[in-house]
């Protein structure tokens, strides 16, 4: 019913409660000092201005506070922002609560888990199957709740699963098409690649890299995640070495954060697959306000490329 | 029953036809002539050496010529190689004909042509549809023969066509699986991005570059092709421009080829899906006969890698 | 008699016709809209704010409107600036028209005409003469008006033409210097190279890329023109396969835009003079108001250099 | 008393025991087979021809094979080869033993073993130092016994165990002369940094890459290696994760096989020292037979440069 | 005593001289001239705005005078600003001097001297020695007061010496470790490496580069000063040839401006040595504030990384 | 009259005076020694092989030495080589010498000469005049004799003087072309840029680097001959900084060679000028012994391309 942040436009009025996902304080030329919010919904996010807070103001209008806004929308040097008219933190008696201000992966953490759990089935080498299941147990709820990253693609609440169980279906059809690919390690591949995500990034709201994120990499500690599961399960062998190193060549080659370039055809696969999900998941979502007939603003991580919406394509579905 | 001449091992004796698929003359220490010979089947190519050659041998023993022969394979350097102990050239007689003596695709040319025909039947956009089977009508012979390449992949009797297939396959499963991609726009994309090879390349033996394809290039060609198309069916608007960038940006970008990066989804994603098409088969080829347990040749095109077969993966078919 | 805008120094009055290249809206710190006007005549541009405008203003000061405006010059920030005491449209009672407004080649567009029509009449071979005599007939109009670029060089009316005509004067001379040169081939060449700006850039004013422009890019555009004017003249043979080879080859690699390297001798040269004539003009552009002992601003597009001009060469003409 | 091969001069007779390094098979133009020996001994290799072999020799005269040969230096090509007069296979009676005939560290194993143990007693850190004891003694024997490379710099018995007591003494000195490092993390890190090495390379003679140091890499064993003893010895916090940081990022960046370019002092420090050694290490190695006044031959490692020796620098020991 | 300007905290009173480094005017939005001002102490330094000056006042704070300031320290945006309560230039009557001003190498100009001068003692190779001295003595003023760089690293106050005599003593520490390294040319090529640097920049305030800096570099500059050196001193022969080459190869490749690559041994020590010193000093000095378990700002000339103080490591000394 | 050694057609006999350019001796699989030459008069080169040499005959065809042969031109391998029957070195009585056996520039020294000196006389700058007329003078032998390039282009007797004047002609049109141009600065750019080849050289046979060239490199050399130059002309101010800066930077950047690149409006010229000029040389080069319709041999030095010859261009003239 009600339509999110993410579809007002210039000019309307907005009274509803919004998740202050960043707040910053500057200083104005007249020495007074301001908040810059960032305040979001499941929907998107909007900048607003705070103007002559108090010290008082500053400790309560933090990061992760769900407030109630009144204001319009106004455009701002070619942007939207939100004119804050009155603003207030929420009690528990408003009953919001912060998840359904969090934007989050289209399927639910049940039917995605049911499916990566399925494919788990589907591996047929006991040593890969269990070493696969054992991770994704140990880190379920981490699993089925981090981003993919922190921007560019899959920067949502579960966006790691949905990265998977899109993977895992890209994965599928190639088996089916590609008699020579062996769908246990592109299964085992696809599912463990970025489980090291779950200790490089600090969890779903305001994701941000952990300091062993920093210095080691979701790479190196997804391949150690391996090692600790093979030798806490007994399993030794090739496998072993395998699954290791198809976690740490699926970035393709150095210069893109991977030690070991591909050597197994199903690292390479692998690799393949993840570059055509990704570069999707950025394409969809640079493209999904653009009008047909314009082009998107540039996609830094697409090589800075600018995409164009062709005039026989439908209009995004909220405009 | 017959098995080809890829199978055959050191110290086996050859007693059969074979195509002379290329024919060097050189002078030996001795200050004689001898030819150094590629001779092959629809299995594979084996080098021989024909020592102290007459001026009327090296007229009669050329290239694209059928010839008999007996003797046995050696290891030389590391390598197999044909021993000769006799060798005469065929006549009608012997009712061989050069087809039998080339590798093709896994698909025959009408099963490749129907499935090609059933995707243009699919687009539902007319100008898309209908310049797409224009060109596919125009230059169906070539198209259905060609190889895809003079090397690396798909260089192989119908190897263009199957290519596309192939890649068709991936493009509905993607189309499947992302609802935001433009089925008409892919597979448009798909079955013409490589069409200008049918004048880049001199067709399915001993292929080699046009003079057109090193001055133009199979992209430019294309792009061409469709204007041209467009023209004759009085087509025009933005469907003919698009076409064209697809055609234009499916290397990805201009060092690999490509004038234009690509800028609209479905073309990014062809360039995707041409990438998995290619370096699947690329690999394919090159473990085809690597024994598990051990690495295979380095693979200029991808990056001078050597691919290692898994121990726990199959043994090679015919070894 | 009047100097032009550029000749204005911070402390001195304005009055005076300008045309206004671009209006941008902003909002100011204190909410209210701005328009931040570039302003132009045929000597340069200088940017303006006019503060505190109202809907009906943000209508009538807009791009290509000319303007009288009262004002001074000023520093802001480093950059000269006009603050405006008084602005108002013009009516057809000034008597003023928008091409005096607009930088163009020092050369009319009936002299350069008769000069690349001198070049053409001095080709020899028929196919390549009519060709060239064709394409320049087609689009006469707009080759004598489009500018050669956005920016970095000959960005102004006639832009293209003039790099035309500097171009062949370089090519005379080489093709006298370097009796192994092809004049036939480097005339049209030069001639032809650019030929498909006039569809790639949205013409004179405010220049912008087209749709056309940014898919397809004004060599794959050229060539195409080449085949088009080929077929409708009923010319084949290899001087086609060579015009469009010089046509797709002049930037000179992959990363420049060429989908092929010139493999032409006059190809390469036709690269190279390009080059030269790009590279001067912008050189010349920048240093054209820097003192004698000072160093330029950085030119982007030549390796973001900053160039010195010795103490002993000239000052400015208009210092 | 009795001089190396590497000191044998064209022309001289040679009459002594000799390690076949490797030994290759390969047909003659007359269709015979031949082997081509690579032999050495602890200050060098020559290669040799062994004409006509018969299956029984190739069986003989094999990889790490003491033989007995007579013989002359000659001249082949501008390269040295020893021409084999006679040659016989070595049995226990010729009380001969493989590790004279390798070319090993200029330290003895107790020497670098007993200067690596006092470097761990000064790290006063006691998580950093139990870790790095720790792994000394799990891999002591291989760690004084591995070669550091292939080939290029310390390719030679106990190479890993010399190059890390060189980049000690250098990193003590550094140490001295800034006060900003800290000695515990650089000791330990370069104790530590190619210890996985153990795993990636064969071992001291005809030293090859293990299937694990293929799939994997030296970089990414050890920081496993280094995650199980912390775990084995309850060590967790920062250390563990600085060291694992220090082990990731020593090769300096992603191109040179580094999932992670340094973000501490001391690990970019480390990087710095190990490229010191090693570019010494190999500069000495080509020069060390390089008259004064000559340039050596090229160094791929080293960007495929030639270097000088001053004609006013000494002459080799032993020419 | 007294802290220095780089130890005042935001809310803190200042009351205290310091230096105008950069002065540059700018326009605020109320059409009003006023200064930024870079305000500066031998510990470093602090923007300042003054608000509405006069033409007086513009003359007044320039560049290199020395004020007296009373004011707050503000949070602006992230980064302290010193909010200017009064300031007045100062006159002989305040009894204050630019050189207290300014940062300095940690040894005195006597020290450096002296120390370098034993270096010069130690070489034994005549030419070598006399052309070290020469130079040395010749530009003992400049030598003994130049940065070694407008920014990055050692850019204070006697910053080249300091530099040097810090690659002096590794260069000490490496010929000890490694016989092979001829300590005459590495000293000489330690102390003459950036001596061009006296031509190349202004001096040690506000250090810029002068004309000869940018349009010949020091590289060049050095070369022919040894040039210039030999000639006077009637010193000839290959050690002449071998000086200049390690100036001219001591940056290490084309890419970072050195016309000729290292091919001495000696040569790419230097070149070594001189990164070493080079990063360890631009890590210092952006650690040298970063608080235990933070990391540093980007440092450009690091790749652009962020450096992470551990922490177990020791507080900066005046927080 | 006489045909050069370079229209020699496989199967014709040669009976003639050649110039051994280089003698290298190898030993054939039959142990025995022989000598693969390179022998050359004015027109080109060709290799031969003299089997089963002497001791003596090995002292006897060196280098430089003038032989007598007959022999047969053969098709080696696709390269012609000449078969010798009889071979003798050649006394005084013969009346032959080496300058008529080396390839030369097609104008004379003395015409070359005076080209040049005429530039240097229309050269109004007196600084820059009398430091271009002093090196020319200086030098002026070994500028007339010595090649250019020791390969790609220029190779040969007096290339380096016809490589001037070339550039020289393009320099002069284009002042004429582009006013903005200072004649004096391009023309003693284009004398003196490559005069640092004198000694960088060996001379014009057999032509290979010096120790200099090596070490210091024709740039850094020519920089140096500016500065004493002027030096000893008692020559100073901005004028020797700016040819100083001409020398070091044509070669436009870093990678390329030079430590500086271009910050003159005429440096960067003179960089393009070379450019044209040596590209068109090379080009020319491979060029004149493809027939029409042909592909050239790769040339490295442009970046590894083949040229076409169009086949309405005319055949070699010597075919």
């Amino acid at each position: 019913m009600d339509k999110g942040i993410k579809h007002h436009q210039v000019g309307e009025a907005v009274d509803r409660y919004l998740l202050i996902k960043t707040a910053t304080k500057q200083i104005a030329s007249n020495s007074k000092a301001f908040l810059t919010l960032i305040l979001g919904d499941h929907t998107g996010e909007i900048e607003a201005k705070l103007w002559g807070v108090s010290p008082e103001d500053e400790t309560t209008f933090v990061n992760k506070t769900i407030v109630h806004i009144q204001g319009d929308v106004i455009d701002y040097r070619g942007r939207l922002q939100l004119k804050i008219a009155s603003i207030r933190p929420t009690s528990p008696m408003d009953g919001v609560k912060i998840n359904d201000f969090v934007r989050s992966a289209p399927l639910s953490a049940e039917e995605m888990l049911d499916e990566v759990n399925q494919y788990i089935f589907e591996i047929q080498n006991p040593s890969i199957q269990r070493v696969t299941r054992f991770l994704v147990k140990k880190h379920q709820q981490a699993f089925i709740e981090s981003p993919a990253a922190t921007k560019n693609h899959h920067e949502f609440m579960g966006g790691l699963a949905y990265h998977v169980v899109s993977m895992l279906r890209i994965a599928k059809s190639l088996t089916q098409l590609y008699p020579s690919l062996d769908p246990d390690l592109l299964y085992a591949g696809v599912i463990l690649h970025d489980l090291g995500k779950v200790r490089e990034l600090s969890g779903a709201i305001d994701t941000t890299y952990t300091l062993e994120g920093k210095l080691l990499g979701h790479i190196s500690i997804g391949a150690n995640e391996i090692a600790e599961a093979a030798k806490e399960l007994g399993i030794d062998g090739e496998e072993l070495l395998i699954l290791q190193h198809l976690m740490l060549s699926h970035h393709g080659k150095g210069e893109w954060g991977s030690p070991k370039a591909p050597v197994i055809r199903e690292a390479e696969v692998l690799h393949l697959i993840d570059n055509v999900d990704a570069k999707i998941n950025m394409m969809d979502r640079v493209l999904e306000r653009v009008e047909p007939g314009e082009f998107s603003e540039r996609v830094m991580a697409l090589e800075n490329r600018s995409f164009y919406k062709p005039t026989f394509h439908k209009k995004p579905l909220d405009l």
